[in-house]
């Protein structure tokens, strides 16, 4: 596994993280991936798996944010409406979200006897990045067996940087990909985890802050022949908790992945797609349920600073080990994109 | 009191009503006025008291939804944030929005030391229509002590029609007002109350329509020398319950208010601002929370079905009993303004 | 073709209806179908052209609207950021929207080499909702040619009823489907065109209202055996214009479908996926726009209310038409679905 | 005057200020205070002119958006649905809210004869942060001819820091107030203007970043019995522009305060309401318009980037100078505010 960004020194924030530094610190979440690297052929699947049960049958409470809606994530109406998901999330390139989504439906139905006989159907969560920068995105190489491997190898060791559907993205001008962090919050009772991922493939180089240092300018200017690009492409931020939350205070929390990304330098640019989904593993939700009241747990309103607290540097930090754990690669056109870590 | 709609034989959907038909057969709810009807002079206040106890202690959870935003009530920003109301709920004209704004923060902070000094400050909620076709509305009569009077007054039984904030609305083309209805949810294993309390001051009277009746174009036809008026003015609607319910589902519940309103004839015109706050009893959060986390009762999702059909029902119902216990008048111009009940 | 309600002598509403009372009114649009519908497998796919040119190059103003969230389309995001659509809108079941969707990028890049290549990506339009009580919805028998078949076929002229992604709808307990209507909106100075296209598969029969009448519980007493079913599935609105609309003035417009749906009796139960897409013909904006500042035409917001009556009229009648111009079927379990025509 | 954060040499960002480097060098838009200083009473009032005309008849477009919804403003819900403010925005403390409103109305009345009497009523604009900290919050000292004052008082010159709303406010624990700074955004064909207005009340000494320094950690160090306070209090944001935009874009466009508010180092905490409202002056709405068709210019979508970027450099360097322009002071029990001048 590639070094993340504390193995070079570095620390974001003042909360320490999880065992693993890693959204599957939240007990039961894992993440699997499929990764095609085969000349312009630079895309892949990432999947992450909510918890270890059967998730349509035992939903979890959710939350959507879209911070700018340049982008074309499935599943978020339902999120919004009902306040739940009831499926794995998988990430792939924008031009696969169709192939992925048929793919997800597959695995549910086969997976579940009752979606679309004796009960209704089921709302696939699809995120997307534009990776046509490195990939041949028109090719629209994605295929369904390859969101089955991803969900397949879902365990709760997966690695990070340029692999899944992190494969051919790019992120303030390095090669990005999947990075994740977590943070441990310390209540009066109780410690919980929350963990991030995130999808990156938005940004400037000359906009990169790494830890407050402008590292970003440097590197533009060291890099022989650069070209000043716009901040565009996207991020997909997956947020986990074991907190218990209602849907309406999860997105509260959601929210503060801005703050998170804002601190790696980014003013979110008009192309980039930047959209976040959370969960909490908390509370069950019971698809046949059959009582009327249903009991659960929430957190006290009050104690939301410290979780805020927890989002925004497991934020920032998963961002960094998306750009610190990719390699150097080329884009489909020859040039180099090159690893941060070749600058640290 | 005037008689209510059911009092003409007329009996809207098949829920039964609760006890009084009335926003207080949700145990704890109180309504009160003050009445201003002077010469041009007709106006006022209504106060909705959602429990006995200290609601800035034990807050309330609340959702707000705005049907069409053409409208200036407050509060609804922190309602959305929090899903909780804290204060009284107060309605008066549009243009004493102000004076009940800082009349009811005078109240909160008269009856709770810690308001601004110890704790926080607090969430006003004032609603408003414009009844300014029959009331001086410029005048600005609606005083300090009006609002506090209409708090004092608040009780289980009250007026509807053209008393407290309903003075001076017209609701199609007919005098409008205060009006309020419930229904009785039978679920599986409980028995809920839902009430509506609406202040109507919308819509064109050939739009009219009574229980499926078209009764407004007929009306039209008899009243000599009417003119056609467009579908503008507004309409506030209240929702209680005493199902327990987390916010997000409360907004669902609070949104099939606009069936309801389109059951009447209309079709909510561009200038009505059509605003919806509602409230559950059923779970209080304490202010002064120590715990991280609080345990509360939601509704099962799969059982809304019943409590939407009861909204849209007390909705329809309620707007009726705004018309029909309004007693006729005259507006500033010095023209008649009719009371459905000459009709029926 | 199938007669629409109008032929039957029911008139809906007050405002004269387009030449073909057809959302292709509204000029440049058109509609195609493939229909799949053979023993168990009853379902297909409806395409949406918004104007004859290339949409990806001349994008049109758009809007997008939940009224109830429990539903799967795509593309909505983009919608309300950007406030455009760039593709045609692909309606089929719920289960094939990821089929639809792939095969609608497909298309979509075959027709525009700069997509993923030289320029960003696309944002697909997919709209469903659940055929699974007559159609064998887990066989997903959607494929890609059926989408590209369904774009090819669209014409000003086209099928109502269960055709297309109609052919295994069901409304209000009847067969339902694809329905169309549309208004002439006369304002001062211009005349102008609304459209409406509705995919039906709501409602329990109990409920429904033809023009004001109660016909469904009439109905419901009528059909021997009939089960009580509650309303859920789903329904989908297009709404299209020639009026000159900024994306929040749309908005408001197409929001106003939901007192349509509520006229003909439905309260917008819990299960029910309601989405509403409007696009206005009025304004293109040029994917390659190189001026800073673009010169667009909006209508004066004070000039909203007929064309708000001109969608509520417009889709109720596209409702009904759904409805009449659809023939009796039998569900997958062999149980008669009934045509609404057996009963006026 | 106090001297701007770019008198102590330190420049925020790359692109050039207006003029004044302020929100006035928007041209039309004016600022005045009224501020009240007198021993435990430190609050005030501030207002901004949109521009030089009657705002009422000539209506400015305008967008809003909520960061954090913990605050009590009013008049956002008819800015999002008309995108238009028709009345100057009035800041003043939390608790004073209903009195700014009811002398908004007021002095709108008085200007307006027609307001209330021949047309509808009008949208006051109030927003507010909590002073109680310094300010003796529970008097209301705030008057009626306190907002008149701040009107008549209004100017392209203003003073920034500890006056008028931002008399007794707070931020990152260091005296916080009003602050203001502006960016010149050239694109091909023109050259325009941005200008933002904070009344800054937030954050927590500790994280407080100085254009990339973590200054308040140190400062936190250096002030003898700090006690750690929580991010809370509010902050509330006008951008004023001369683009051509439509509500749509405008709202994007404000929301990228939000990177410049992080960019301080703040992690938006539970308790702070955040709100921003933004209005352009290109483009005015006639109150009385007759013709159908309103033509209006807006910015080419892909020009965004350049604005997105000026909007985050004025928010951060509003914020900044919001703090250096302070003079410290005692709060209410008697505690020294220090002010960031004191440190650098």
């Amino acid at each position: 596994m590639n070094k993340k960004i504390r193995q070079y020194g570095i620390i974001i924030g003042s909360i320490p993280t999880g065992k693993n530094n890693s959204i599957t610190d939240v007990e039961g979440v894992k993440v699997g991936h499929t990764t095609l690297d085969d000349g312009k052929i630079k895309t892949g699947v990432t999947a992450i798996i909510p918890h270890v049960g059967n998730i349509f049958k035992e939903k979890l409470i959710a939350a959507s944010h879209v911070i700018n809606g340049f982008g074309k994530s499935t599943g978020l109406i339902q999120i919004d409406e009902l306040g739940t998901i009831e499926t794995p999330i998988i990430m792939t390139n924008t031009l696969s979200v169709g192939t992925a989504h048929e793919a997800l439906v597959r695995w549910m139905i086969e997976n579940n006897d009752d979606i679309g006989d004796t009960t209704g159907t089921v709302n696939p969560i699809i995120c997307e990045c534009n990776d046509g920068t490195i990939n041949d995105i028109r090719g629209l190489h994605v295929e369904k067996n390859h969101i089955y491997e991803a969900i397949k190898n879902a365990d709760i060791k997966f690695q990070e940087g340029n692999v899944g559907a992190g494969t051919g993205m790019m992120c303030y001008g390095l090669k990005g990909g999947i990075g994740s962090s977590s943070r441990i919050i310390e209540l009066a009772n109780n410690t919980y985890t929350v963990g991030v991922l995130v999808l990156s493939n938005f940004g400037s180089l000359e906009d990169f802050v790494l830890n407050g240092d402008h590292i970003g300018k440097r590197i533009f200017n060291d890099i022989e022949g650069t070209k000043r690009m716009e901040d565009k492409g996207s991020i997909i931020f997956i947020v986990a908790t074991d907190i218990p939350l209602s849907s309406r205070q999860l997105k509260r929390i959601i929210k503060r992945t801005y703050p998170g990304i804002s601190r790696t330098g980014s003013y979110t640019g008009n192309g980039s797609g930047e959209v976040v989904i959370g969960f909490s593993t908390a509370n069950k939700i019971n698809h046949y349920e059959e009582q009327d009241r249903i009991n659960i747990d929430i957190i006290n309103e009050n104690k939301m600073n410290d979780i805020f607290k927890g989002v925004v540097e497991a934020t920032e930090e998963a961002i960094l080990n998306s750009l610190v754990c990719s390699n150097g690669t080329v884009d489909r056109k020859g040039n180099k994109v090159h690893s941060l870590k070749e600058f640290i």
